[in-house]
């Protein structure tokens, strides 16, 4: 007879949401036993080189490491039958997670600029030229996908948009989101509601 | 007897390489046909509203639009055989070019910075405490992967790379970028002389 042991998951990170939470959230709905390990400021020059990019998140499986937080999320997606169905459906899924990670990189490259004056044009121009068309754009497309990112169905982009979205708030920094973009705040309890993930961080608060 | 219509292909795109150009690669290696709809830069303003994201490069098939550079250029990999056998193999790709796309955004935010102190500033702090780990980093993998930027073999992820390559240059605006991390232009060279990306190269200059 032959005993295969339960493989060992380890969820490296810093102590914070961001965008290590998709990859939580994904986790708790695969029901997932997995050790947290929280990154201390103090530690991470010393564990910079360790990691595969100098970057966290990292899943480590069976002491194999995966790294970057959108690669890792597909990944789990594709493992607990969140993906698509063939190559045409992974497309949908690939390029929304794609366009939401540009506002996500615009927003968090905005928000991080160490300069005020800088950091208040670059707002100003986002505000003015880019939020309003990507929010309203990203807006639509959910609601056309009924509440979803893609597939007019849950799949692994709406852990990563769920996981994200209180800090993706921070980063844009725009009044009244939930009310302008109404589809974004259900999008993300849809996520948090259902059973397996709520049962997860009701144990992991 | 049922005739099916060969699929009709249409690329659109500024009149420029960038991250268009390792799509143009990857259908050149898949031997497709396609219409190539290079767009000026006086009609983006109407063209924009009705690109799924507001973005190119889009590739239209049989009238639908795919969007999103990377997200185009995994489902021609995918067609084309170029992806992985599995989810593990699939995911050493993502991550690669994850971490790619995270030089390509740095070097691009601050290729793009307008004002001339502001960009000398985070120029100086890429050239410091960014890209010397990142660009070395990048260098081992893809020496460790005999050449290549995943799985020891031709995936998509290198046509991506092999396209930018030049464009990326630029943006990095770093001297001697050939002679540093050999493996970068030796591995563009690998790409551009497969003889199916050759042969379509000498036909679309």
């Amino acid at each position: 007879m032959c005993f295969r042991a339960m493989p060992t998951y380890k969820l490296y990170y810093f102590n914070r949401t961001a965008v290590g939470e998709g990859i939580h959230l994904l986790l708790g709905y695969g029901d997932q036993e997995f050790e947290e390990c929280r990154l201390k400021k103090e530690d991470w020059p010393a564990l910079k080189p360790l990691m595969p990019f100098g970057q966290v998140p990292v899943l480590e499986i069976d002491g194999k490491q995966y790294a970057q937080s959108t690669a890792i999320a597909r990944y789990l997606g594709r493992k607990y039958g969140l993906a698509g169905k063939d190559i045409e459906e992974d497309f949908q899924i690939d390029q929304i997670i794609e366009f939401y990670n540009d506002i996500r990189n615009r927003a968090s490259a905005t928000f991080h600029e160490t300069d005020k004056n800088i950091k208040a044009r670059i707002q100003e121009d986002n505000e003015k030229n880019h939020y309003p068309f990507m929010l309203k754009r990203l807006d639509e497309i959910i609601t056309k996908n009924y509440g979803h990112m893609a597939l007019g169905k849950l799949t692994w982009a709406d852990f990563v948009f769920a996981g994200m979205y209180d800090c993706l708030k921070l980063l844009l920094h725009i009044s009244d989101l939930d009310k302008k973009y109404p589809s974004f705040k259900k999008l993300q309890e849809k996520v948090l509601t259902i059973p397996e993930v709520k049962a997860f961080r009701e144990k992991n608060p």
